[in-house]
């Protein structure tokens, strides 16, 4: 993994005052305050809930067809990416990997339970209370599928919740359902190598201990990633408030919505804060390409390249397929720059579980650090909790009496 | 269709200037000048073409198991939009939609030729010049599969371009392949009711005539769409420069990335413009939420509201699963307006294909008029005729001798 600030050189620099300031947070930091057990990513999992996940991770690859994901935010978007990332784009193993609980849409709902008909369907529903909106409804109506539909469906249906407390936690206990545990400190947006993302990781076949090996090949890149938040600081102060996560390769699609929740939740507060989008590329040059390069200045891009990858020869030029895609996002890059469109390169060797670890571990590190930078709490997300109450307020008035 | 300012009040304005100003924009496109000829939606496609459409799409959907679509930018994004849109989320019909030639993934195509093996191929491939280098390469490829593995591969390629001119044209023409027109006054991002984007959505079942019925129910949209386009003018400067725009039906998501490039590519030029993302929930009230609601203020929003969908009822709520969708998407609307972000609602009674092309042509109103408004010209994209030319510039150095 490697990062270049060639194309935003201006914006590169490190005051007194600020060298002052990382000492102060790489200080803290190493206090390991709260909510921050993922920096130690042997504390992210036990190694008893190591060997349970491989253990039912091959059982549910060896029986099920379909494997349904319930979780919303930092519950899900750190696994799909991962395993979005690491899977080929067609001829996918068994099981298939859905996910449900993401949103509120009835007609998806609906159909999915209908796509289940007849298979051999397992379940993980993720939450670190039970009490968020969208995967209690449904995770209502999978479970009552489930119990229809399978004999056996206790063994088939996995929580990872709290290790002791809340809703689901209780619910599990009296129903006899297999669990697995979110760490108490850490966040739903830093959790992808706990169990919260490991087991739907492992189900779909990945190495799961290369992952956590590259992440923690990276514990000491604080200062790497501290120059990346810099970066990113400097570029905000002077209007550059939204960041795209540009990729040149689909299927890092999610993984650039991860990074999007990541950056959002840990500083969008306060009147504050870059927002990161999702750039796919080359698409969108034929597309907000066009803003880009000549709209208005407020947008930097976060490039990432894969140096390697499945390539194919091409008739008329002496390039291959795979060259040529570097060779526009270079040139892109150099156009951008002239339009005053500053890009940062990200460059992995390849999309394996050891550097999609590193790369994880380097943007955890980085978004934590910019929130600090910005003197806003990291790991809170009051104005997620400020809408789930309000909702909640709201739907008491239409709760059924029990 | 109807539009809401509620939670916009204060930029639903329209000065005696402006006024004026859109007068004159209203008498400047009645005089059709050039690339307005989608205005009349009776000249987006002629009565032969449908005919040819409605044959070659039944004959397509009796005989392939893989339809695939080549295309990028306009020739591509309107189509995929609406077949997303109208389409069930599991269970599609025969034959799968894929599409291919919309960036330079090598590693895709190479998959997406395997994927291919032992399958039922047809091919349409989309440019108006075949000049444009991502579909050039994917057709290289796709072509020579054809060749290889269909003895009458000559009529399973549908070549949709200009009528007389350019590469691809000029490929047709020697190679006997079918043919359908790209019109010649119409741009790329206002093409989807052309047979650009009306064939593949024919032969993904849709009813296609309705589409355009539904769009040329709209025709007299002007002073609505004009509405539109002011208000996000006046948002753009008080600094809000982003307009998320926010459905809660997952499926609408390549509708929204058709809406970002119209807008994206017609005003975002000359320094000016606002970037339109695509903002899906509730899934990202658990992640850019947070920034919607506390973060940097330079984001709108406009929602979608779809009022009928597919529903399920709940058992602890006196609400259905869809009227809980759209609880929340009130709510949120009026805490994201406390907290300084407004919203624009759009509400459309279902997704059907007349409701679906009354929309298209909306937009496509608004973001024309939008471009007026900006003093820009709204059907050129400088930008990405620059990146297009940077990069052929280059490849002439890798290009091998004929």
């Amino acid at each position: 993994m490697k990062i270049d600030f060639t194309h935003a050189k201006k914006w590169n620099t490190c005051s007194e005052e600020e060298r002052k300031k990382l000492e102060e947070i790489k200080e803290k930091m190493n206090q390991k305050q709260e909510m921050l057990d993922w920096l130690d990513v042997e504390t992210c999992i036990e190694e008893e809930e190591k060997k349970k996940i491989s253990l039912l991770a091959s059982e549910i690859r060896n029986q099920a067809d379909v494997f349904v994901v319930i979780g919303i935010g930092g519950s899900y978007l750190g696994s799909r990416a991962v395993i979005e990332a690491l899977q080929p784009y067609f001829q996918k193993n068994k099981p298939e990997i859905l996910f449900a609980g993401n949103h509120l849409s009835s007609s998806y709902l609906k159909e999915l339970l209908m796509y289940l008909e007849g298979k051999s369907v397992y379940v993980n529903v993720i939450s670190k209370s039970g009490g968020t909106l969208e995967p209690s409804i449904a995770f209502e109506k999978i479970y009552k599928y489930m119990k229809e539909h399978f004999s056996d469906y206790e063994k088939r249906i996995i929580v990872t919740t709290d290790k002791e407390e809340g809703k689901l936690r209780k619910f599990a206990t009296e129903n006899h359902l297999e669990t697995l545990t979110v760490p108490r400190q850490i966040g739903g947006r830093y959790s992808v190598l706990s169990p919260v993302g490991l087991f739907p990781i492992a189900v779909a076949g990945i190495d799961f201990l290369s992952l956590l090996t590259g992440a923690n090949f990276n514990r000491n890149c604080f200062d790497e990633a501290a120059q990346y938040a810099l970066v990113r600081k400097h570029l905000e102060e002077d209007g550059y408030t939204i960041e795209a996560n540009t990729i040149y390769e689909e299927k890092l699609s999610s993984f650039a919505a991860w990074a999007q929740q990541l950056f959002a939740e840990t500083q969008g507060k306060e009147g504050k804060g870059i927002l990161p989008i999702v750039n796919e590329n080359t698409t969108n040059l034929h597309s907000i390409g066009q803003y880009l390069q000549e709209g208005t200045k407020n947008v930097f891009e976060t490039v990432w390249k894969i140096e390697e990858t499945e390539d194919l020869t091409l008739e008329n030029y002496d390039l291959s397929m795979n060259e040529l895609n570097h060779l526009v996002l270079e040139k892109v890059m150099e156009a951008h720059e002239s339009g005053n469109t500053p890009s940062i390169l990200f460059t992995l060797s390849e999309l394996s579980p050891m550097e999609i670890g590193k790369w994880i571990y380097f943007e955890e590190m980085a978004a934590a650090i910019g929130g600090y930078l910005l003197d806003v709490n990291p790991f809170n997300q009051p104005g997620v909790e400020a809408y789930k109450k309000l909702v909640n307020q709201e739907l008491k008035k239409h709760k059924k009496s029990e």
